[in-house]
């Protein structure tokens, strides 16, 4: 509350801006507070590029740096590379005819891919971002396949998180009523097999090997805590923590990528920017995931955007069995499509539902095997009404619910949400199951989906548009194609490789 | 994107941080940018607290600051004072006790009030501001009839949007599932008698004579452009154009208050941070809702907060007869209290339902009658099968959906929604109407509740909680106590007319 912010000259103008430690607050925002470049004596260190964090976002931009002939450093916090993409599937969102869609016998074609995510992406799609990225989607894949990522040439049919042998996969919605009417499916999740849903430790292994040939820089336990910024308001480098704890500055001649993930762990900011999110069980990602990057880049002006979304996910299947049941929420109603993305069904139960509270009810047949059991079961019950009466749902809602399903679903129908045929058959043998799918007793991991604003060449905007001179985003530090509901795995990824490239691209060819 | 943004010294940072004209791009943001006050040669005027814009927010900043000591000056942009705060109903949401609340025989407690605004504001709900305006809330009162604001002594039963005589109401969901079984009930809309929606206008009269009489400054089709900022970062007074053209600078030695309204008229702004609102048919404001305030702020480092959030008004009563009715989705299904707020059922609208689209279902005695008519006519039906065909929702899901609501209504019971015993009773005489309130076709007034984040003080806060010296914001300009859904008419006018007194209190207090 102090206005004892004086101080003459630019250095107190900084300092107004949030731009010095002193005063500062909440969630660690202090450590964000860019540096003026007079401050710095001497450099440690000196590179073109200079990236924070070595997921995808990161490393992707090192790698395509090197490659238009620039230097570029690398800085990791943690003591293993990856950040949270190595957590991740590894499942790259690709379409438009890739070398594995036409090996596999797919078509697909650039509008249907763009269709889609249009669609699927709703009120906050970024159209231009979408175009770009669907028009250089093959090319993305083949780069992938270039820098050692490998891929099976194998279709797998089942609904699955991960995939243990196969590499492209119906990975969104696309199957989904509305979206398999506006757009024509086509399956666009490309990942390494694995059986473990190692997936994404497969494709950053690859892709970091490839940095690492390329002649990138990677120094671990270092971590990039401040901007340095020219007079000029440019950014001249960063300021970080090094392998020894001893603070050092490095010198980036053509800019700063700022990858350093979300802000999943931050839990101030969290409750601040995107409270749906706090209140879901399992923050999701590597311990890195602070939003450090982000309040970087907004202490030198970034503009954030779609600061409340967020990836919520309800890991239903598999066993895609489960699917023949039906999803309700406390008023007994059905309320999304059940063989929706998990993205888009663990969105309509943290964002739509203002209790969070929901239901998958299943009969005998459909329960899960103990072997798959996941979720807490809420009730059991001899007849409907008997499940009705034990989860407390108004009289009679539940019983209507299951008739009417039931009444279509035995003509493999289903009027109401049109959930795929394979997945209707009456729910008739008892005992019938409910299993708990709310936010308070449901393991639903879920990470960030807002940040910076970047252009489509990944550099960092201010509230109006104009890009900060030799300032890039890109991965979860950056709001990118990733939206909530979230459309399909490995889109994050997908944004994360795709604009890391452009940043890489774009910074090489600025002056030094 | 062009990146020759360089230059010397801080002029150069400024420019880089967006603070020049130069490069501007979206939503006319370019006249936000602030100047430094070295470039300033003299000031035209010179006032302790200058306030952009003469809505509630500000005229209260003005008044206040009057009555401790301290000259205040209005600028307002057009040729009437009063901003979308004299166009609204005039409602201010207060309780704990008020004169008038007693005076009609109503008990309410600071507590009761503040379990109602914190349960109905959901996860956006500001603790720390709603606590001091409930515990303020009854001195509030009391200030806006020493000021001159007339209340008559009378209640009025009915839901309305305006009362012809009475001045207190139930304005929000109050009486409303859950609301009502969370804290006990009490009317807390406080509004000047007025006929015809009038209310806004009396109380801003009353406000803007009291404000005049006390001494401020008043200054019509004067608009503030820009923020002058002084060296060490603190807001020095405003660059403005004058009631002749002329461009003039104004000294405010003991701060400036952005108190020009909501951002409803920008809409690449409103496309930007608030797609759901965009695709809401009226906007709804004085033709100042250019977030030329918000952009200031932004502009010199303030935060924005819960930019997405807004009203949405869906105006179904009076007469509430109507509310005997059923809301339905386009799944056929109830999804909010129909008798809820209509600012909590016009949200459920835009933010719940992808398609926007929802249905009233009513029967012939209430259907409307040729003067209150409002919506347009969806379809008719002789029997619900036969409505339910008209408007092509899933087969038997109106039917169901009626059945279930006839058998529990004509036993004045609603366990599905528990909308409250007066409005149930069953849908049974032909012909059956459903009117049309969704999005694309109804007359649904929209205005946005995100700006900037200010403290308790009333002071625009920067990224990590510091408040920027000299710069405060009231009313919609920030992000005050109106969250969404909102929770009740005059929570904004009471926010901003109860935080604007706060700004120039705080200002008083601060050395000039």
């Amino acid at each position: 509350m102090s206005e004892k912010t004086g101080g003459t000259g630019r250095r107190g103008f900084l300092k107004q801006l949030g731009m010095a430690a002193a005063g500062a607050a909440a969630f660690g925002a202090e450590a964000a507070a860019p540096k003026p470049r007079r401050d710095v004596r001497r450099w440690d260190a000196t590179t073109d590029l200079l990236v924070m964090g070595s997921g995808a976002g990161g490393i992707s931009a090192a790698l395509e740096a090197r490659r238009s002939g620039i230097q570029a450093m690398v800085l990791e916090k943690f003591h293993v590379p990856g950040g949270s993409s190595s957590l991740s599937g590894g499942v790259c969102y690709l379409g438009g005819g890739t070398a594995l869609q036409k090996a596999l016998g797919f078509t697909d074609t650039v509008e249907d891919m763009y269709r889609y995510m249009m669609a699927a992406s709703g009120l906050y799609a970024d159209e231009k971002k979408i175009q770009l990225y669907c028009e250089g989607s093959v090319a993305h894949f083949d780069w992938l396949v270039a820098n050692g990522v490998h891929y099976a040439r194998k279709f797998s049919e089942e609904k699955e998180i991960s995939i243990p042998d196969g590499s492209l996969y119906y990975c969104g919605s696309e199957l989904v009523h509305p979206y398999r009417e506006q757009a024509r499916p086509a399956p666009r999740g490309h990942v390494p097999p694995s059986p473990h849903l190692i997936g994404g430790r497969d494709l950053m292994k690859a892709l970091t090997r490839a940095a690492l040939d390329a002649g990138a820089q990677l120094r671990l336990r270092c971590s990039a805590e401040r901007l340095i910024l020219e007079s000029d308001g440019s950014v001249a480098g960063v300021s970080a923590t090094d392998e020894n704890g001893r603070s050092i500055h490095i010198r980036a001649t053509r800019g700063v990528v700022l990858a350093a993930g979300g802000f999943i762990h931050n839990r101030p900011m969290l409750e601040r920017f995107a409270p749906e999110l706090a209140r879901c069980s399992v923050p999701w990602g590597r311990a890195g995931d602070l939003g450090q990057g982000i309040l970087m880049g907004m202490a030198v002006g970034g503009a954030v955007q779609r600061m409340h979304h967020g990836f919520v996910i309800l890991p239903m299947y598999p066993p895609e069995t489960i699917l023949n049941g039906i999803l309700v929420n406390s008023r007994g109603q059905r309320f999304v499509p059940e063989d929706g993305y998990y993205g888009l069904v663990g969105h309509e139960i943290a964002f739509k539902l203002d209790d969070g509270q929901a239901y998958m009810i299943v009969d005998k047949p459909h329960a899960f095997a103990w072997k798959d059991f996941r979720f807490n079961v809420a009730a059991e019950g001899a007849t409907i009404a008997e499940l009705e009466g034990r989860l407390k749902l108004p009289e009679g809602s539940l019983q209507q619910t299951v008739e009417y399903y039931n009444r279509h679903a035995k003509d493999r129908r289903d009027p109401l949400l049109h959930k795929a045929e394979k997945y209707l058959a009456p729910l008739k043998q008892a005992p019938f199951v409910a299993y708990d799918v709310g936010l308070k007793n449901t393991f639903m991991p879920v990470h960030t989906f807002g940040g910076l604003q970047t252009n489509t060449d990944a550099q960092v905007i201010n509230a109006w548009g104009d890009p900060i001179p030799g300032l890039y985003a890109s991965g979860r530090t950056s709001a990118g194609l990733p939206v909530a509901p979230y459309i399909g795995s490995g889109v994050s990824i997908g944004d994360g490789t795709f604009f890391g490239r452009r940043a890489g691209r774009h910074a090489a060819g600025r002056k030094a």
